[in-house]
């Protein structure tokens, strides 16, 4: 029975090797580059059809699919990241953390944007100073339960 | 001298006490909800007019412009957040942190959003299911250097 | 402006004083015990009503309303926990952290138990050999999201 | 001798080969499927009764009987989880702990909740608004003895 | 209302004056030392009969009676203990941790030491190398449940 | 040549496979329980004599007495322990640490309480409300010097 | 796929075998001392042209060359270095932290100075009473955004 | 007795007060003004010249003199910093420590960099790209010993 | 009642006003500088007639006594020191741990060397080369026990 | 090409094989007992000539000497000491820490002591009530700089 890290050599190993992208993966299997590349690093699982659709495209094994489906444990190495690209989300966190808890309460009240029933993209926005990284979290609010 | 954590507590008296909103105190002073709030929390430093704008508009002694001018230290209590709303943040950095990674350097090549050079927003998506949350980064790509 | 703790302190006075219980207060206010000793503890945020009741019932000075309905930052001060109620909560937290995960996600599907759409209830089971606790938590199970 | 570890691993392998879930497990050996699960995942011992009942229905082979009766060592491997279903639990123990305290106190006098003497179970309470998750825990009340 | 500290303290200042003992002190309300010194440190909650002795052995005031019955929150500041006394303990627990779970489950079967249902004591061996300490701790051992 | 570690595993399977005790094997080289088994644990060095008695009783290959004469490294894996028998211990150290300092040093004057000559024993009491361990360690004082 | 520490390692082995120095590889491929032995380290990545220079110059495999230039991770392994040569510079971090921060941010305003866009030379000057070490880093001042 | 943090803080009100900065207050004593900065934050001590200039310079009362000449604490709050602009200084230790390890190495012989007889300056090297900040550290080079 | 702060503070009060040393105080009570300087700095408990001898000497008030006498609680602040003195000290028993134990055991068999039974003390070898700091340790061998 | 720890694994095995001491090796290469130790553990540098006699002596492969020369990496398992020998040295400097940096920089002036200029020695001192380790520590003082 693979385990999903070797899954996810198998996927890196191919990739490279058809000089594909997370993007034209993403876009075979007709799910977000974001969740896609997540998934095959890991760290979601796939339905049925996009395990399928991903084993057809890039030729994996039939073996593969359990794992793909597989629910999986969420864990980082790193309590604080290191890698500067990382570290950089952790430090907005940390300096923004209460600016996010000021702004989305008045917003929404007392509650919080769910990590789960969740989405992410990242887009190029090009800029003759320099493109920028542009980061989009779109999370359902959770009210607090009073009972 | 006040200190800026002094100012901060001055700020949320008034704001309790006209029941203002930190969208309104930012559209007076004319700049964004998220960063106006940071900056009142202490985490970012005002310019010499947007402090102005700030002082007049709330009432502030004018005592507090030197420490709105003041380059904040940035720093927060707990390495791993607690709040649930700001842990979810956290979370988000954990579970996709390597994924932002491959995303980010796919489209841009080797090199990190900067937090420095960098803007946010909260925006509310109404959702009959459940209204959501958007948060959006916005940050310049820095590549790294080889010399 | 009154802080959560103080208001806090000021319950659990008048609570000593009037030789009152969680259990007594919480009737009066139309609440479960559980939330209404976490909102007491400033853990959780009374809705206007909840506080008035409170305010009525305690003999609470009316200033103490605003930090009553204040949205509270919930963290807590040992990252592992040391007293001996508490911390038997953490320990099976730790020893039965992957078996409710293998349990919930066999009964579920890929997905959490929602800590924010919850409530929790604490009960005395009596039994000759030694009455018995029975701690119930109830969470909206939240699927992962594949976009 | 077979380490516990390796034991589950075979469990593991079997129940996914034989389409198998902790339930029909459990039901097969006239256990809870908590403890089930639990004991397979090498965090509780079998007896002598529910070993032979295990390897005969999955197939173990009888060497595992021993590892089965072992007494596990119960550690687990991150102080503060980070997989999002554990994490909620944790984030209940941070958030209530001294409101468990509080009214656990309350109704039994000082003292703890066993988690020794202890048992759990996890039920689906199904919902309009979203199935819910119910987690009963129920633990030997242990007074303080003063000597 | 008077923190246990504050008892605390007021006992220390009226033992150093009185030039009392904890020995003494434990005599006289006809408790143990070791449970009369942590109940004065704070570490264990007084009976109504024991905390009233206490206070007319030692002119405590009245009002410290409700601190001295309240539970207490048992917390401790260094994970790891510095005070080479203490640490020594903390020593022992990590050399012989392995050794005490070995030899308590082969005379008892799997389970553990109960730290509540728990007594200890201090004893002076006298010894002409050098006197001796005796420290014994006696739990009631607790069986794990299966379920 | 075999590191300790080696040596604890072979005695294991020979322990296993002869059903053995530690009890019977520390009569059988004529040492106490505790301090056999955290021998055999590697956590403490055997004498010349105290080794060939136990290659000679359990079949030991003659190789390994070097490991068993060699002087340990003691160490341990977690700082603050998990496994739940263990972590009572560490509970009571917590708990009960400021407690012993100062019944210790009463009784003793300015010292501590010797880990390295150092004796302990666990023993069972029968009570019919459950059995009880008890522990005793038994260490020489040392008293602080001036100089 | 080779990865990059092994691509490392066998780099050291060639280097030590043709007694190379940094130096005479960073003169080869026409890149500074410190950032070659990064990048040989796996610190930052080659360019396709630098990458090529390498592999002839040390007589590299050729499958070597995707693993230079893929992306690194940049991570280390202790919080707080130890080797002493690395801990000094912790310890100026730490020392001179916010001398830095008062004297930079004199210089330039509120802003970092960047370790992206950022270079580094370590060179060598003579000193009868001892020679010394002149680290110089280079990094682009980048102000903070008001938006 | 004045601590260095009262003095610092003296320091700071009239430096603010009187508009200064750090390079004129440098300048004033005829010092660096990185040295300046840290022995005015406490982290380094005046020799008694230096004290009296900048006594007699800032109009600092007499008897901080005490204060300004007493050898420093050197501590920091955060083992791991958290300020952006400290941040990035340990994130160049961390990725580049073992750069720096195997260039200064190859470049002195088997020791260190000494933090103790050791300077550094911050320069603004202009740039129309954006200005650069310059930070040069110079220490003597110490060869470990053989004995 | 004072707490050994308090006393300590009082202390160095003193000691700057008249301009004492350390040494010479040590001198006025007849005992080590070392043991003195710790003993002030409350690690240390006087004796009765240490403790009148200083008190005399500094003129220290009457009531200091008692703290003076106190057993002191040893603990100390950083797990890992940072004041770069105290730090090297840290980095010494890091380096040459292992070698310490290889060294101590080999010429006295499997045991430690003594922290309570123990005395050091600070000498200065003049050089001309750079005078040099003598640090020696000196603590009795207590060999392990087996039982 | 062989790391130190395999050099150190194979000098361990000879030294156990003919029955050597660390100082009859020491005697042999001319170096003091603590130095060689600490050397054959990897933990410092090998001359070229104290490398060959070391081959010499031992009869260690010839392709050992580069091993022996390089520069080691000089890192330690636990930040807190665990094993009672090193811990206790761990604890001398917990609790003495801030002693030894008043009497050092009481008789040197405000500065430190290397750990990198320094020679260390063990010594036994035999004693009627039990030998005594005697560990003697001399490390250049090292003067902060002003600049």
């Amino acid at each position: 029975m693979l385990k999903k890290i070797e899954v996810t050599e198998a996927i890196f190993a191919i990739k490279k090797d058809k000089q594909l992208t997370w993007e034209t993966i993403a876009n075979a299997i007709g799910m977000s580059t974001v969740w896609t590349t997540s998934a095959c690093l890991g760290m979601n699982s796939f339905t049925d059809s996009t395990a399928d659709k991903l084993i057809e495209y890039l030729g994996l094994p039939a073996e593969t699919k359990f794992s793909l489906l597989e629910n999986p444990t969420k864990e980082w190495d790193k309590s604080v990241p290191q890698d500067p690209l990382v570290y950089r989300f952790y430090e907005v966190v940390g300096v923004y953390g209460d600016t996010l808890k000021e702004v989305i309460q008045e917003k929404f009240g007392d509650g919080i944007m769910s990590a789960i029933d969740f989405t992410m993209s990242v887009d190029k926005e090009e800029n003759p100073k320099g493109d920028r990284v542009v980061v989009t979290m779109n999370g359902k609010f959770l009210p607090y339960n009073a009972w």
